[in-house]
């Protein structure tokens, strides 16, 4: 016979999930209520207004889509993208080509702009390929690239796409509440995020929001969005502003919980003071491993501060520290994504495991580990 | 500032989510931990295992979809479909309409086989579409019509498919551990379901089984699933029984702590106990409303003991009674779906929910509010 499953405390320094607040744990444990109970109707609407705060916008359509971060890639692209269109698509990571996966099974064409893993997207590049591709009606690329912890420039990407009578889809999972994300200055038409970066919440669900120019391009639509479950027109009428809504799923209403939880988390912290505590944490954690002799993988212009790419030195066994890190230290860090694997670490500090505690934990922890 | 939110304790008697135990709301609550923890991994493999158990199946791919039931369904959709392909559909009740919509969506031909909303799928409608059109090379139908209170024959219809060389997609939603399911036995290709239903799991997540024949033509299609992140190719990378396990998307870490956990539950009790024990319920439920005068929307031979249709009563006010119970008695049953709206009402007796106590309670408290 099975057994329960109690799982160590461990402190997770990856690239997310991040530690959940027991606050938040406390939240997802509470009574399950029905879908359509007026109760969780209001609740749906506070989260609503509280993803607006945290993505910096006034979109209507601002919602968490009941499925992980790469179900909100994916409905982003579902509904922006009609067959036969040409979506330019930023590479620095392996995000962006998994954006290009979601284009062609659009029936679309991505015109990629490649940029080496490691540096941000280059603008340069993008305004090239709108001049190449003018029927390009569509502009994609990572804010925070996960897979080696690069900040691109948002706004001026944006400002690009608008030049060029484009449409924005920005991949915010790593980067919301982690740094500043403006929506609606930026010109950004769909951003999308997940839960269990800086948010630090369970995994399983994706913030998502859409200007009123998105919304005019899913409404103006010739062919239905292939997916039937993302289907933002039938999503809205589930989460629209009028008192009557029409069933499409069953919202994972504990899930909601701990998203409301988490998200008023950050309002009762201010989205500007959550900024400059991943800042100043990064600064320390970034002091202690250069003091150790290791070596960033970024820029210092580009890093994002809640996560941390680090070159792993000649000679290390990438899976033989991470182990012994979580085996004698409850510690989790992150490996190196697609080409990056075994050439880098990442080391998170995302939303509440972003703390000077964490930071002297995995300073102490990694020195030990590899004898510094 | 928002507030916290802390949600009444509702009875849920509606079509789901049902009542959850706290023992599966505590399993939810316990600390995350990263989604490659060799520990996940671990509980990962147990919950493929379970879930076997409740499908009673071999399946290899056996997994749950990090997403509610209705992304279950379209992941059986859109993974064997392919455009141009003809797939008898039946429809005797909302979810029908639904496996259609999918249909379309991947670029292929729905043949719809209809019946009354409140009977079974016949099975002879269903040959003569197979005859007329030799073409299909799948047929989907509802096991457990949770719009209407049905079950339909899904032995039999299973082995017509058989016979005519087509796959078989049966949405076992509210079936899966209220009613007997034989996946293997039956010959069904794909079974999906969702946890809100008889599992007693918090809503958001959809177990899923394929077959090897299912398998088969997920391998040899001709075109990409149109769905990144329902590419079963892609999740079997995930899931899949090897060791090393490709990243995919970030599992819903504490979901899966919680299904484990409703998961062990079934079997401790054993399923066809559990099966005893939602008819021996359904038994008395059935006598208190007969007895009060209210009379079944279905013909015995196919009520589903989990959920409960009841024609409303003429000249009573179907929202207004769903407040009282709610209001006074903190009791949800549901409403009726589609177009039996105001023409039913829906009781769960579902899982965890599905006890003498409840049906005392539920019966105590719509002869207050009626008056009988």
């Amino acid at each position: 016979m099975t057994k329960s499953f109690y799982p160590p405390v461990r402190t997770l320094m990856g690239p997310g999930p991040s530690d959940v607040s027991p606050r938040v744990l406390g939240a997802l444990a509470r009574p399950t209520i029905g879908h359509l109970d007026p109760l969780f109707v209001d609740l749906m609407d506070d989260v609503k207004r509280l993803l607006q705060y945290v993505f910096q916008t006034d979109n209507a359509l601002t919602i968490p889509i009941s499925a992980p971060g790469s179900a909100g890639m994916e409905a982003a692209f579902v509904n922006l993208v009609s067959p036969g269109d040409t979506v330019i698509v930023c590479q620095n990571g392996v995000f962006g080509g998994r954006m290009k996966e979601n284009v062609e099974r659009c029936g679309a064409t991505a015109v990629m702009v490649q940029d080496r893993w490691g540096d941000p997207v280059d603008p340069n590049k993008v305004s090239e390929a709108f001049k190449a591709h003018p029927e390009a009606n569509l502009l994609a690329f990572v804010h925070a690239e996960t897979s080696t912890g690069v900040r691109s420039d948002a706004q001026t990407l944006s400002q690009i796409a608008k030049q060029h009578g484009a449409l924005v889809i920005a991949d915010t999972v790593t980067a919301l509440t982690g740094i500043d994300l403006q929506v609606d200055n930026w010109g950004i038409d769909v951003a999308y995020s997940g839960t269990q970066k800086c948010l630090s919440c369970v995994p399983g669900i994706a913030p998502i929001t859409f200007s009123p120019a998105a919304v005019a391009r899913i409404e103006s639509r010739a062919t239905k969005v292939q997916s039937w479950f993302l289907d933002m027109q039938l999503v809205m009428g589930y989460w629209g502003g009028n008192s009557k809504r029409a069933y499409h799923h069953t919202a994972p209403v504990n899930a909601m919980y701990a998203l409301h939880e988490a998200l008023l988390m950050v309002e009762e912290e201010g989205l500007e003071q959550a900024f400059a505590r991943h800042q100043r944490h990064h600064n320390s954690l970034v002091a202690g491993l250069e003091a150790m002799g290791l070596a960033m993988a970024v820029a210092p212009e580009y890093r994002l501060p809640q996560l941390n790419s680090v070159l792993i030195p000649e000679g290390v066994d990438d899976a033989q520290v991470r182990k012994q890190l979580l085996e004698a230290f409850n510690l989790e860090i992150g490996a190196g994504l697609g080409e990056l694997a075994g050439k880098q670490w990442r080391i998170g500090l995302m939303g509440y495991a972003c703390n000077d505690v964490n930071v002297t934990r995995c300073l102490t922890a990694l020195g030990a580990v590899l004898g510094r």
